[in-house]
């Protein structure tokens, strides 16, 4: 264990949020406030944009009351960013300017939660105060609901989308099915690249109020398959639903979403209309079948559902930020903290490690092909045996006349 | 009080389910199971449709558990139907068909659980039995998230899914404005010809998290309005969360949602792509303003979504299916459950009262126009004091593994 640097420490949030991205970040408030070396706890604002233009909040200066709400409160409290930060052997600008705004407020250690992007950013930070010698410590938090992160089991913020997934489909499997004279219903779920999110509809299927057909970007789609498919259950039950990932694409890498935007269409006003994956196959499906067909995008509905945010995800995104303060105070920088999964007691144990930046940076870690039917349309009890025991537990949240009481922060500005 | 009528009785479920007009039509259920003058509880396959085909389930089978979790289970349980029944005085045949179905089981309880147009049939079936002079006494039980039912305070299954509303606008508000870069997000709510339900993410904005604008079909929607009113608070906030009911028109009473598809658009397999209003809107806003829009349609979800039921409403849609059968087997006929609001405690007390059916029949109660801001674009604080009390409380939901736990019916068919 190194010596404890004695100074302030940074937070920062970046990328698209998830309903427990504030859980981290309390967990790194918290731990800070509370801990003896760390003299002021800084949010930036919106990210790294916040330490550029050196927007820092005082986290000291929030009632503790308010910041334990951020447990619940969905989305990224301190705002977010997606800036692409320049690569330091190229473009020293941004970085010098952190270095000036970190040394004017003494900024020892450097808390940044997000996803691959963010970690990227994170790694390229921590090598450049190295090479300068600026002493701070820097510290990667994971989240996404994408669950995509290298190295890690598994990421804050997956399995409470997850969880409002799997209801949701449950919910939407009830109602889709209500009429005796036929229903296709297409629900669409995040997820550019991996398609763990839309594999978390299994769970549904597995309680036996779930999606019949799922699709996932790790196979290329197939339409005159995916018709088949749909045709085919359809005949025989007379209700189909099916979950599609947004980013299923085609042999040749081709969006599918990207098909009916091909040719762009115009209202009645001139403007160009744009619709979504799910109308896309929905009006395919349409035209094909005769049937009446559905089409519901899950939108941002799922990453800011903290109402049914999975309690062992809140609790372990929470963990995910105590132990990054922890580990640098101990002496450690540019890591990350990850997952490991430990079933040696017959139960679910969730244990942190820390992982380089520079390995987590820029990968992306895909649904296993072997958890992914041979057929390319479903899902395997591998997958099922693996999320369940991270969306145990709900959510402890607070409640004002039956809606949700969220962290109301004051965002006292540093000078 | 009359003599109660010794025979079986029929419960069916119509239209558009919500998500607790299982909890009526387990409170007609389990009441009259528990009836010593009923003897049998059957449940129409797919509501009157089931009974002009005999398919029907006998509810004493069930194992009563299973029929309890009715209380959680969103969608119809039974099944539903859009049947519009015809005048029996032009033409008699499904009329005759009920009396001779209904004539083989002995049935003479009727209780019907559904919105407008189910009251309707109600009506006419109603009207019919005492024409002929078969003797069974008819009830309507209202359900319907549009709120829309005439004579009523409120609709069992509005406030469940206004609780879903108000919460998911809360949660999205969060998440729209994480960035500093501006967003429009326009989200669609149902309701086709009344605004109760978009009405309702009021509630998000009186607890500080809801929509800038709320447009609802009680008023002629002006575009050049909206993108007036969208424009100027996207420049004075750089964030604008907007609520359209599904139904607005323009003054000639043509649906903006039909705009944009008046000119059909073809992808690129020359099928023709159907947009929703909600991304029709945003594709027109994203035009005028350049700004980032992102649409969001609740579908589905929010007339389903039973793990937000309000609990005040689950209790009250219990209510309303055990009055239903505690008045007829007193005597009544011919009338629908209604609800009336009692505040002289200076507390919210609902209270049962029966209003001839066809008196609901084929009316639609709209939004009172002095609840509507004089721009036509919000809500005003009477709504709020109007819904508050109806949202009040947490279900009591069964889970496994932290997943819904449905009611699973043995559906076994009479003979």
């Amino acid at each position: 264990m190194q010596t404890p640097l004695k100074g302030a420490c940074v937070i920062g949030q970046s990328g698209g949020p998830t309903s427990v991205i504030n859980a981290s970040a309390y967990g790194v408030i918290r731990t800070a406030l509370d801990n003896e070396h760390i003299t002021a706890v800084y949010g930036a604002a919106n990210g790294i944009k916040g330490v550029l233009a050196d927007k820092l909040y005082d986290m000291g200066q929030e009632d503790p009351a308010e910041l334990e709400l951020l447990l619940n409160t969905p989305s990224s409290a301190l705002g977010s960013c997606r800036y692409k930060i320049a690569d330091p052997d190229v473009d020293e600008t941004d970085y010098k300017r952190i270095v000036e705004v970190f040394t004017k407020h003494n900024v020892r250690y450097f808390f940044y939660n997000g996803g691959n992007d963010s970690m990227d950013t994170c790694s390229k930070i921590s090598r450049y105060f190295a090479k300068v010698g600026y002493e701070c410590r820097v510290m990667g938090v994971p989240k996404t609901i994408d669950n995509d992160l290298y190295g890690t089991d598994h990421c804050p913020g997956f399995a409470s989308a997850a969880r409002y997934v799997a209801t949701s489909f449950m919910e939407v499997y009830k109602d889709a099915q209500v009429y005796d004279t036929g229903q296709i219903t297409i629900i669409e779920v995040m997820g550019r690249h991996a398609g763990w999110l839309t594999a978390s509809a299994a769970l549904a299927s597995h309680f036996g109020c779930g999606p019949d057909l799922i699709y996932v970007p790790e196979v290329a789609f197939d339409m005159d398959q995916f018709l088949a498919d749909v045709t085919a259950i359809y005949e025989r039950q007379g209700h189909v639903l099916v979950a599609v990932s947004e980013g299923i694409h085609d042999a040749s890498g081709k969006l599918i979403a990207e098909y009916a935007s091909a040719e762009k269409t115009k209202d009645s006003f001139g403007h160009a209309q744009l619709g979504g994956l799910a109308a896309t196959l929905a009006a395919i499906v349409k035209e094909r079948t005769g049937a009446k067909v559905r089409d519901i995008e899950l939108s941002l509905l799922q990453r800011a559902g903290a109402h049914l945010a999975s309690r062992t995800d809140i609790d372990e995104a929470f963990l995910a930020g105590k132990t990054a303060v922890e580990a640098a105070v101990a002496g450690e920088t540019g890591k990350m903290v990850a997952f490991e999964r430990d079933m040696s007691s017959g139960q679910y144990v969730c244990k942190t490690i820390l992982l380089p930046l520079e390995k987590v940076a820029n990968f992306e870690k895909k649904l296993p092909m072997e958890w992914i039917t041979p057929e390319g349309n479903g899902i395997t009890s591998e997958f099922i045996d693996y999320a369940l025991p991270l969306i145990q537990g709900e959510p402890n949240r607070a409640l004002q006349h039956s809606l949700p009481r969220f962290a109301e922060l004051k965002k006292v500005l540093v000078k």
